[in-house]
């Protein structure tokens, strides 16, 4: 990897006057990674306000053979976005809002614009953009189509990768791929922003997107539901989706020991269900209708009732109690938290197996750490849990923490005997793509890094991420 | 492009044996297009049964660095399966269904099952595969993956890269690349298969996938409106899918001059409407509540009506009469032929600028070849049209399918001031390759080029199709 050089730094801070700063002070911040767990080191940040600014900084960097990382709202899990050592080029300042074009059900924005604005900005134009997660206000639209962000309405709506329709970006050598379309169909070669979707910043610098919109829904009914058994819960979700045709946009799965934790140590939450049951199911529908959804969600819950599938039910009656249900649901990381952390875990398997998955997971790192509590919450419809083992009440907190890396590989093993994925929705980032080297084909990591070479041949973005 | 020499022939036999033959009356089937374009020429035809059998055939050919085309159902529309000299592969005989997973909404085929038998096995498994297309009973997943084909379910369900989960293909050194995956969520790299979707057969074979299957609708509604101008046909379609929440499953448009040629020239057919309108819609919403695509259409037209957006509207009745408005538009191409032919193209624009392009196209064709008359149809919610232009009643027509080249640039001259597609759905092939340069950015070409060196060097898979 090669450094900033003298020259290039000159060439750097002519290119982009008042774009750049070396400040120790004012970089800090950038150089955090926002739960405190990495600290980088770069010796210039870049704040480019144009496409051209973007071009002219990497086409300097491409001669001089300069290594650098983007950074979006800084949001991401795994440690792609902090520079250890590369120059640090943030898309923040990229904020203009190209185009709306609701008759398209398309937008186009720049890459610094938050996730917020831009479902903000669907809204105002009677449309609906679905991608939704917590770092929502800080996460940026070219962080999330970097790392191909997931969250909660991705059972119905996909992944952000399904919610691009164009993509402008630079590469690695400065050059501008304009590749901004409002198409649904195009079949002229390869679909290049594939690539750049989900790369983490190793093929270029994304610098604008054109973005699908959905109509708005009608009705909205949210229930929260008990089961015996989390092997009920996949049937729960194919009967959800036969009888809506597709209208569930919501099914969260959450263990007992995680909503008692949430019930435990966050205020003003309360016991959604008059039973304790084993498992909690959060299901959310949406319907074209008015008043369609909750046709649908009573109608489910019946029959789930008469067939056994479920033991009890509760139906959010208004705005309050459809919100409180989802934060038993959105609290339970925080709820974990004063338990002591634990070894977390963002993997996914096929959903028709994510009880047995349960199952083979949970003995697998009880026979590991005997006496270790598991709490297992997430995304049913996309085979996509958090799987996070905390320790046993009383337990030595560090000592547990110190063995997080071989209860990390316990997991991943059954993940990987699951044909499952050890990063979901996070990415690997410096944080997991040499674990990734252990669970991937090595034709798979030599096509990509054949693909990289061929776009990057002097591998000058992020290149510490990925193969 | 090196031709099969004796060595590699000798080896090929040897490693397929009864999976080869050089026998000029076997072959001819496979070496003319289907309409009868064009007849190309092989000195080989491969047939391979298993995975295995097509890695040891393009190992050979990669040593060897002899050239292959790899075919399909051979239903392709731009000449891409058809060999000139290279070595056919048929994926036909990869016939085996590997597993269908009902509550993984998933199925893994091989690449010669035909898209008929995959849509048939999803029913069988009370589930739903969309593609849809008129070839359907002969196009292959294999082939329909390597086009990315798009079809009738497009505007809900996308296209078939939107379908896909996972494909195994073997790549340009022989070697197979599993990536058969029933994952819905897998950050962990570059997305290979994304790749090979669309690639039209010049990054590898592909040889199974594993494919998203959806909830069988309950309900479904078909109807034929009258519009005074196309120009309402997009407003229209945006109150459709705001009212049904996404439930329009087609929105089709044809022109009168279409439909009075279906009417002249197709036996039993009758015209669906009272009035003649200038343009006809063909719309069918669905509901997965039994009865709430009737009741969704019945409110459409209702309020469409009221604002002056449609003139007339006829629902179809019962399944007799829901075929009969389908065959008015599927008859569309067959209506035009007795016409004499014409120039034909396979566009896509913005939805929004459909209208417009449409009158644009059509001053400028008629500028440039007065008389000649012009057919519209197509996919409004893509903004995919099929623009045929046929010669004026009682012109030569030889003369004018002579002039079929300069009429297209005209129209696709039209289609690039609108940013749009020369090829929304047929993909490049050898037809369209040398046209799409003209259309495409330098810097496309060469990003596509790039990749396509750095997985197949010596460029041995399809090699006169794409860039």
């Amino acid at each position: 990897m090669t450094l900033l050089t003298p020259a290039a730094l000159d060439e750097l801070k002519s290119a982009l006057p008042g774009a750049w700063t070396q400040d120790a002070t004012d970089m800090a911040p950038w150089l955090t990674e926002w739960r405190g767990r990495w600290t980088g080191q770069s010796p210039l940040l870049l704040q480019p306000r144009t496409t051209q600014e973007v071009a002219r900084a990497i086409e300097i960097c491409a001669r001089h053979g300069i290594a650098v990382v983007t950074q979006g709202g800084g949001t991401g899990l795994v440690g792609g976005q902090i520079p250890h050592g590369e120059i640090l080029l943030s898309t923040r300042k990229l904020r203009t809002v190209r185009d709306v074009t609701p008759l398209d059900d398309a937008m186009t924005v720049e890459a610094g614009v938050t996730l917020q604005e831009a479902q903000q900005l669907a809204r105002e134009n009677d449309r609906y953009f679905p991608l939704s997660l917590a770092a929502e206000g800080s996460a940026t639209i070219g962080g999330v189509i970097s790392t191909n962000a997931g969250g909660t309405a991705v059972l119905r709506y996909g992944v952000m990768r399904d919610l691009v329709l164009g993509i402008e970006a630079v590469m690695p050598d400065g050059q501008v791929f304009n590749g901004l379309k409002r198409l649904r169909k195009d079949n002229t070669g390869y679909d290049l922003k594939q690539l750049l979707i989900g790369a983490e910043g190793t093929l270029g610098v994304i610098t604008a997107a054109t973005l699908k919109l959905f109509p708005i829904m009608r009705s909205r009914a949210t229930a929260i539901v008990g089961l015996d058994s989390h092997h009920d819960a996949v049937t729960l979700l194919a009967r959800a989706k036969a009888e809506t045709g597709g209208g569930v946009e919501a099914f969260e799965l959450m263990k007992r020991l995680g909503m008692s934790l949430v019930l435990k140590n966050i205020p003003d939450t309360r016991e959604p269900l008059e039973s304790t049951p084993a498992w909690y199911v959060l299901i959310e529908l949406a319907s074209g209708e008015p008043g369609g959804a909750d046709a649908a969600m009573e109608r489910l819950l019946t029959s789930a009732f008469e067939e056994g599938l479920i033991n009890d039910a509760a139906i959010a009656q208004n705005d309050a109690q459809k919100a409180a249900f989802w934060r038993l649901r959105e609290e339970h990381s925080a709820g974990l938290k004063p338990e002591g952390g634990g070894w977390k875990h963002d993997v996914s398997v096929p959903v028709s197996r994510i009880a047995d998955f349960i199952d083979e997971a949970s003995a697998a790192v009880e026979k590991f750490h005997p006496g270790c509590r598991i709490s297992v919450f997430g995304h049913v419809g996309d085979g996509n849990l958090h799987y996070d083992v905390i320790p046993g009440v009383g337990e030595d907190v560090q000592a547990f923490i110190g063995r997080w890396m071989e209860g990390s590989e316990v997991v991943h093993d059954v993940v990987a005997r699951y044909n499952g994925s050890i990063s979901a929705e996070h990415g690997l980032g410096r944080l997991k793509t040499d674990e990734a080297r252990r669970y991937k084909a090595a034709l798979e990591v030599s096509m990509m890094s054949a693909v990289r070479a061929s776009l990057d041949p002097k591998r000058i973005m992020n290149p510490a991420v990925l193969f």
